[in-house]
């Protein structure tokens, strides 16, 4: 066993590139931005493609209200001017996986065309992917899992995206998924797809 | 050349958990947080240790000024409070850097204690790696690369760290260094030994 030596180590000016990170990594860095109302299977779509990219030996993550909320964003309440600035650092902090090469997912509500363009904006067209969650209220509301639509209509919860809150639509989603007519799993197979067809990811060969 | 099936694709509850990608990784997520007065050493360290890292194989990314001054914290400016905010998201987007499995290095003053304390408190003991650059600010002023010390002392800068404003030396660090007495490249040497001893990578072996 040895150790590297002082000598070893070439000095390089300023950071290891992007570019370098992603030829090691054997990817390209990409944002996909997964937007929808609550219960409409953003979550789930994004947990199931970063399975289905590590199992391609993938280097993948998922921001989202679980661990951004309680952290980065835990001092944002839910007026209009918190909700902007929730957006915005979710974009800021994409931009740096992003940057450090990781294919990341977030999922959001993020229900204003405004903040999604600017978050786009941030990243850059080429490495933002926006994912339209366009399953019917119906089906999102008799899912309601966490019993939030059952909350927004009883007036326990305010402000509640579809409800009592517009949610507005992408003009120009890079997809469209209704999450009662295609399941997580074909999803993820789609998404694997614009990846290559990108150029994030190199297709499977037999 | 063929696609990945839906059927091909596991269904899993939940993200892909840290311990997985530090697996795929060959290395576990750690947080090296470099504190220390301006042009103590900090980021041409941090810059350093990151080359050594990618040629050894592992996934680093830097954490700095330039690429959260600019992005995430562009609306902070330089009161007590923006300065605390500043630090505490520094610490929580290295969580999630960290969660992603990155051995992720922030180079920023970070002059009080404790903001810092907080910093680790957030991340937890095991991967909070606290580097202490203390390099004599007489070293400090004669470098003085962008020529922020000659500003301070002519009244045209304030709130200058070490000029007049405090810096709150680190009372536990895990490491110290003196710029003006160890290279870069001997810091970078030191650190990855360090990594090894904390089982954040492993050894090189002949």
């Amino acid at each position: 066993m040895t150790h590297i030596k002082a000598t070893n180590i070439t000095w390089h000016e300023g950071h290891v590139s992007r570019a370098e990170r992603e030829k090691f990594l054997k990817q390209k860095g990409a944002l996909i931005w997964f937007t929808g109302l609550s219960a409409s299977g953003k979550s789930t779509i994004a947990y199931t493609l970063e399975h289905a990219l590590v199992q391609r030996g993938h280097l993948a993550y998922v921001l989202d209200g679980d661990n951004i909320r309680h952290g980065l964003n835990k001092n944002l309440g839910f007026s209009a001017e918190d909700r902007q600035e929730n957006i915005r650092r979710i974009g800021e902090v994409g931009k740096l996986f992003v940057d450090a090469g990781l294919i990341t997912m977030t999922s959001f509500i993020s229900p204003y065309r405004a903040d999604r363009d600017a978050a786009r904006k941030t990243l850059g067209d080429g490495d933002f992917i926006e994912v339209f969650c366009d399953t019917p209220i119906e089906v999102c509301e008799q899912r309601d899992p966490k019993g939030l639509y059952k909350k927004a209509r009883a007036g326990e919860l305010k402000g509640f995206t579809g409800i009592d809150d517009p949610y507005e639509p992408p003009l120009r989603p890079d997809w469209v998924i209704d999450a009662s007519k295609t399941s997580p799993q074909e999803a993820a197979v789609i998404l694997c797809e614009l990846l290559e067809k990108r150029g994030k990811i190199t297709a499977l060969t037999n």
